[in-house]
């Protein structure tokens, strides 16, 4: 089960590599890390995806409590919780520009720049959207996507 | 200065934390980071926003270079580029609910959630936009914000 784990921390270095460090020695793979900062700037939010089992990721979650930066962690899982993604990605239109357009369009994605057969798009949405957007787009070519991975709040 | 570095790395678990400890290492502190999948999902795309010494960034990029999973670094700083970034935040509206949502408005932000005087929103823009919007609202209440990190294209 995919779990989105969001965790406080002292804006500090080194606790990004502790953090991750922690779920690494342990086998776990992360989905996307979203770090920045909140509405306090000596204090930062990690949004973590990760999948795999929810015993073990119980005990990463005691042990992040145990270490001194960490001030907060949450399991937007276990709560009701909104989530967003933002996605850039260029694509070559060729021929079929009219029909990329409409797709774009019905997921609310917007091209913020056109060089010739080449559109640059912006797309911020929930994981389910962004996932239905990128199939719908399967048959095209995108180039340099970057994700930001998923962030959330609750409901 | 502040350089957006962009690191295509194989998506394997411990590069994250391999990355981020290189930085924490030498004093480097990690403004943001995001870290999602690519078009290839065995292939992840870092886009890390750092501040600091000139010279030792260039030492730390050499060492990346030398990491195993990581394929290739572009700082993006020395291009041009498009950057993106998105937040979740919540404000309390009180008194001053048309006047945040004319500064909403202005900013591009949406409200996607309303609860009694409490706002959810989301807004992806350009770190300029993002600071202005912030600015502009700094006379009320924001909650539980969380940030993405910026992402960025080249141009």
């Amino acid at each position: 089960m995919k779990h989105i784990i969001s965790v406080l921390v002292e804006n500090k270095f080194g606790v990004l590599a502790r953090i991750s460090g922690l779920f690494s020695a342990r086998g776990f793979n992360i989905n996307s890390l979203a770090v920045g900062e909140t509405e306090n700037p000596t204090i930062s939010r990690m949004t973590i995806v990760v999948e795999g089992d929810d015993k073990i990721l119980e005990q990463i979650i005691k042990q992040l409590h145990r270490l001194i930066d960490v001030i907060r962690i949450i399991d937007l899982t276990k709560k009701g919780y909104v989530d967003r993604e933002l996605l850039l990605f260029k694509i070559d239109t060729g021929k079929s520009k009219d029909k990329i357009v409409k797709i774009l369009k019905n997921y609310k994605a917007k091209i913020i720049n056109e060089d010739n057969c080449k559109l640059t798009v912006e797309v911020a949405n929930s994981e389910e959207q962004v996932e239905k957007l990128l199939k719908a787009l399967s048959a095209y070519e995108i180039k340099e996507m970057v994700r930001t991975g998923r962030i959330a709040v609750e409901k």
